[in-house]
């Protein structure tokens, strides 16, 4: 136990490393049944389907592939995307539409481009780690806004903005990380209004909103025209086809855009050819929701089971959120319980969480954990959770 | 003419992109013969070799290389590199390897890493513009070294280092970027002398030395073990395999690459899984020095038309290089020209190539220009500079 814990310290505070990365670098043991990281299920990828997209770009289009390309991504890449993004409930051309390799690249370029060191960032407490650390690294101060069981508190939100003047808000209303709390439509549409009424930038972030395990399809804020001067929305490929291709893009003003484009040229000149080539062809030769929905059911299988067992090995006291998609559910556990060193003899037991503390900006609350569902199946996560259920009678 | 200045000036001026890079935008026209571009040979590109490795690993190893992997780069990967480094001059193991989305990426996180607001970073003068662009949005202050036929002058590095007490200096000593040049083994040793001696950082870019037209191979500066704890040698897959695929990596001092780790994961998370796992796989099954004496011939072949036809189209009292390798001839024009100038005429006669200026961190020579030599046969760059004579006779 203590070889993990000074393993783990050591490396986070040397390397600096998200704490959530670091725990997931630990969790390479394969008799570890984790519940730590944001991974979505390996064997549900459509391995063939991207194997024949790989196979044709390389077949009919091989040198263009494998040449440099534009920094702002292929045009066939930007007109699937544009056309994702409206699908989603959001108008968008493709001009509007900037690919980058992954959301944190886009969350990195925005942050380079929009934050300068003293500015502040509003965000919800608590909030997806790496996004915090592309915006720290940038010298942001983050102020947090209140959050209650339907997302960020208008009134709050309108105040904070008031108060704080900040250079944007960085929100994740769908399922959210690490909370999976979804915002509801009316909510929706009272954050709009605030967003339209003040001179700050919005960054929505929503790579999870095609995870959902109801038939309810959230818009995004962004789709408010009002907003199109001074939102941006974030999309990915990650959880709904491959995190490893790193492809996704940004939606927003197109005088912003080319600023990303000049420091993602200077800092990665462009995303990898082959893969968006491939990531195109694939979308536009697969019909993504028929080749999600078994995906989705077998994710709400998944979420079942987790919140089952749960119920049954979370100490009396606790609660839970109960997360209608995505990947996280989020517990608080009763007064006395510290996540963080419970971690380690979670670990010693064979299993992980990720405790919650490192993803609030203020007010760190030791009680809360984030678990993921998806990577396992029902029967791998009732075992993990039977090794859990003494951890917490101990803590 | 006037609206292909108008639009390029607008272009630069509003994007603030880099001059070179716009210019390879506006020349997607299919009948300009440009000599712009920093392109490797489509035509030559290994289409069947790695169209193989990609299906190889899409049908061994799908579901991993679909999935999230490392920030620092997959083990089969960050071993070929280690491994091509090594035959490269430089004893490497892969814990001194970091990959990158691209050596561009290695030079943006470096400078992310490195480089604070106001630090001196000293270059070349002219130099990769890109690199500048990387080190320029850190806020770096740069300071030119003085350079002649065999690269920076030890005496001039010497000097600056002294006067200036740079954060790093960064060179491309073998067919350099944009002009050709080549810097001797005694040079070599000299400047690794001049870094043993002092605490500042060597950055050490090197894309293209396996694109060598003699027998002569050139080791890297960092191949001194005495820089290990201060250099970084930075290589690429771009100008021998495929740039499309953006796989580069970063050899340096281990306690840095963990810092670059932290600056990745906040700006990129990782590199391309199935990239990476296609190019380990294509250097493992590949013999890649007998893949590359087809194109290093033709590459030279190419070389020579270019050196042959602008001795006969440059204006008497011109000057140019002669490269051993790489991709870039560098021409000086007579008294009175401007490069800058005469290159709208030059699109407007249906070619192109860079204006040096943009290359030079102090006092630009005007009468500079860069030509690329290896994206067209040699029967089109005849074409390309038949059309250019005109020019230069106006000029």
């Amino acid at each position: 136990m203590d070889s993990v814990r000074s393993h783990l310290n050591e490396y986070v505070s040397t390397v600096g490393k998200s704490p959530i990365r670091a725990l997931f670098e630990l969790s390479f043991d394969p008799n570890l049944i984790s519940f730590a990281g944001g991974n979505p299920a390996s064997e549900l990828f459509d391995v063939d389907g991207l194997a024949k997209s790989f196979a044709h770009v390389m077949e009919i289009a091989g040198p263009r592939a494998m040449q440099y390309a534009s920094t702002d991504g292929e045009p066939e890449m930007r007109a699937a995307a544009a056309q994702r993004s409206t699908g989603m409930g959001v108008p968008t051309t493709a001009s509007q539409v900037f690919i980058t390799s992954g959301s944190q690249q886009g969350i990195g370029l925005l942050s380079q481009t929009l934050v300068n060191p003293g500015d502040v960032v509003l965000v919800e407490n608590p909030s997806f780690v790496s996004a915090l650390q592309a915006f720290g690294l940038q010298g942001a101060e983050f102020k947090p806004v209140d959050t209650d069981e339907a997302g960020v508190v208008p009134e709050a939100l309108d105040a904070a903005i008031r108060r704080w003047k900040p250079k944007a808000v960085y929100l994740i209303p769908t399922f959210q990380n690490p909370t999976g709390v979804t915002m509801p439509e009316s909510r929706r549409r009272a954050v709009a209004d605030i967003f339209a009424a003040h001179d700050t930038w919005l960054i929505e972030d929503d790579p999870y909103s095609e995870l959902r395990y109801t038939e309810d399809q959230q818009i995004p804020i962004c789709a408010d025209p009002r907003l199109d001067d001074r939102a941006f929305l974030l999309n990915t490929l990650s959880k709904v086809l491959s995190p490893g291709l790193r492809v996704g893009w940004v939606r927003g003003p197109e005088h912003i855009l080319e600023r990303l484009s000049v420091a993602k040229q200077a800092t990665a000149l462009q995303t990898s050819t082959i893969d968006q080539l491939a990531a195109a062809h694939y979308l536009a030769h697969t019909d993504l929701q028929a080749t999600l929905d078994p995906i989705r059911a077998e994710y709400a299988r998944r979420r079942d089971a987790m919140l089952t067992g749960l119920r049954e090995v979370l100490p009396p006291g606790s609660a839970m959120t109960e997360p209608a998609g995505g990947m996280f559910v989020w517990a608080r556990l009763p007064e006395g319980y510290d996540a963080s060193e419970l971690v380690y003899d979670a670990i010693e037991a064979g299993t992980m969480f990720v405790p919650g503390a490192p993803f609030y900006v203020a007010d760190p609350d030791p009680r809360t954990l984030r678990f993921s569902f998806v990577s396992n199946t029902p029967e791998v996560t009732r075992t993990g959770l039977e090794r859990l259920a003494p951890v917490f009678r101990r803590g």
